[in-house]
């Protein structure tokens, strides 16, 4: 593990409270978060919030390495059971997809991790940063609750080139056993 | 998640116990076990037991998908902390190493998920079987505890090819907390 990834986990630990070996799990995995919700909460679902096709501005262009103008698909989603678990905001690098998975990869109501194993994908994620955030009023109406919200942001890679960038984002109440 | 995941995960709390979200993390998922065990328990080395270069039987030249005779480097290691943690056996398909990380792959002292990383290798991990087992008196000695040992087999996947088979297990009484 990174040491800037351990140095997150240990100042949110610090600054927030103890975080249980679930959360600690979730933010620094490089295994896909469909899978683990999957088992530890039963099958999940996701609800898309927002999908859209855009030209990449120049944050976007530099998480993605890619150009100014590029296309990007950007896609905020709730991973839910019956209950909002995760917040997640994905940046697809549109033109890296490959065909015979980027009908899939757009389309509106299917897990990237499970995608990825649907394809049979080989692909490495290279977590970026973990870190804790006040909620924003936006989350506070998803999540029903006021929590300080636990954060992470990391990169599918596939074929050496970042593919994916993505934040995930839950409530610090949630996954506590 | 495949079913037969899910079943072993539900005959294991029928007839052993409850699992904790660790343990059922630990037994699914499809990321590294390496980095889970860095963050939930400290950073973990590996001792290795045992390692040779044999020639596959027709067991192994079965879950590797080669050809009987070919080379295969068997490992037995344990990850630990100060106290044994996971118990692992490994075949690796070795005429399938890339030069690159093949000398680090063979070196007794690096768990997998580390080396994958180092060398910044996609792949992807086929979960096979989750199931318990007794716990067999080696076992016994090295856990120096009595339990029943929670148990699962996957492949890891690289270029379209099966190039590690891994069993590892772990007594029930880890990971509960």
């Amino acid at each position: 593990m990174e040491q800037n990834i351990l140095d997150g986990i240990l100042k949110i630990e610090k600054e927030v409270g103890k975080l249980s070996n679930a959360q600690k799990i979730l933010l620094t995995t490089d295994g896909s978060v469909t899978t683990i919700l999957d088992v530890i909460r039963g099958h999940v679902r996701i609800e898309t919030l927002e999908q859209k096709f855009i030209e990449a501005d120049s944050k976007m262009a530099q998480l993605l390495n890619i150009e100014v103008g590029d296309t990007v698909n950007y896609r905020v989603v709730v991973i839910e059971t019956q209950e909002p678990l995760i917040y997640a905001i994905s940046l697809i690098a549109v033109d890296r997809l490959e065909n015979e998975f980027k009908e899939d990869l757009i389309r509106a109501d299917m897990p990237i991790g499970r995608i990825l194993r649907k394809h049979n994908i080989e692909s490495r994620r290279e977590i970026k940063s973990v870190y804790y955030e006040e909620q924003e009023p936006e989350l506070k109406k998803i999540f029903k609750e006021d929590s300080t919200m636990l954060t992470r942001t990391y990169n599918i890679i596939h074929n050496n080139e970042i593919l994916i960038w993505l934040k995930e984002t839950f409530p610090y109440k949630h996954f506590r056993d």
